[in-house]
């Protein structure tokens, strides 16, 4: 089944495609991995033309990035009462996606991919972590508002301490992180940065 | 030049060879990239046989992280007579590491090996953070008996945070650390670890 209509910008993208396209590309990173999943193998798992995918994204990179690693940015920001309450749930939101079996298969691959694109690597504040940015600068915002943390505390270096941990643990040293990993690792930022 | 002598567990290893070994291999990085280095090419940069590579090192990815890698391994760890002093000047020489060319030259090849293969990741906490971690610790103790931190405080958690984050800031992002980053990560990290 390919999609046989003329490209248009003006047409309003299927929505169904695009969920589609999305769950056939977590099932492929299970199935066979990030880099034996071509762009073909995912157009024909979702029933549709590859140049249906390339018409949403540019490549292999960014699709599995955000058939996978966006899962919690469609979910408001935590707003628990606390710095400290709010950080570990961004954090564990972060745990459980790296845990779950599609992320833990294509993350390897993807990071691999990233560090040999330096076009990829110059969008990955932009395109990739910005979601993740804007959550953060949420709690920041209700933190300085309680008085817990200081209106200059640097987002971009606390939101790569966070990342680049996860990343570094799961990507690459391959370690499913224990549950009580989010909690520390929240607790030592949040009382790394708070002024109170 | 090859080395013609019988390989003997017993004989003590040339440190001039091994040496050697690493700086061609360094230089190897720079000139070639990490793709088109083989061990055959850094036998012939060191002048010795290609058996007294494999005598020491399984293969490339051990190798090229050695001689890129771990080059604050020999230094003893920094003794600055405060914890924040400690973690700054272990942070900088990470960055310091990460920022050399070699380093940027191998790092995309090296994730690639590394995502390709599960034993090699099964390996990373053992061969390749050991030292580190080893470093982290001396600091850690002196810390301990400073009243600094307490003794249970958790090495791996924060040797994960710290290279996770110069990992990701430099060596994915790409971003050329200003001076300060590591300076205010060591900060975060010490602010949130100390008990007084």
């Amino acid at each position: 089944m390919s999609d046989a209509s003329p490209p248009s910008r003006g047409r309003p993208r299927d929505p169904r495609s695009h969920e589609a396209i999305l769950r056939a590309t977590a099932e492929l990173m299970v199935e066979s991995g990030y880099a034996a999943t071509s762009i073909g193998a995912v157009a024909a798992r979702a029933g549709v033309g590859k140049d249906t995918i390339y018409r949403r994204w540019p490549g292999k990179p960014e699709l599995v990035f955000e058939a996978v690693f966006t899962t919690t940015d469609e979910v408001p920001p935590p707003d628990t009462g606390t710095l400290l309450g709010d950080l570990t749930a961004l954090l564990q939101g972060l745990v459980d996606e790296f845990r779950a079996p599609a992320a833990a298969a294509a993350l390897p691959g993807l990071l691999a991919d990233f560090a040999a694109d330096p076009d990829l690597r110059a969008r990955i504040r932009g395109d990739f972590l910005a979601p993740s940015k804007e959550r953060l600068l949420v709690v920041f915002e209700r933190a300085v508002l309680r008085g817990e943390i200081a209106g200059e505390t640097p987002v971009d270096l606390v939101l790569d301490t966070l990342a680049g941990a996860v990343f570094f643990h799961v990507g690459l040293v391959g370690e499913h992180p224990r549950r009580e990993t989010a909690a520390l690792l929240a607790a030592v930022v949040a009382k790394g940065i708070e002024v109170r």
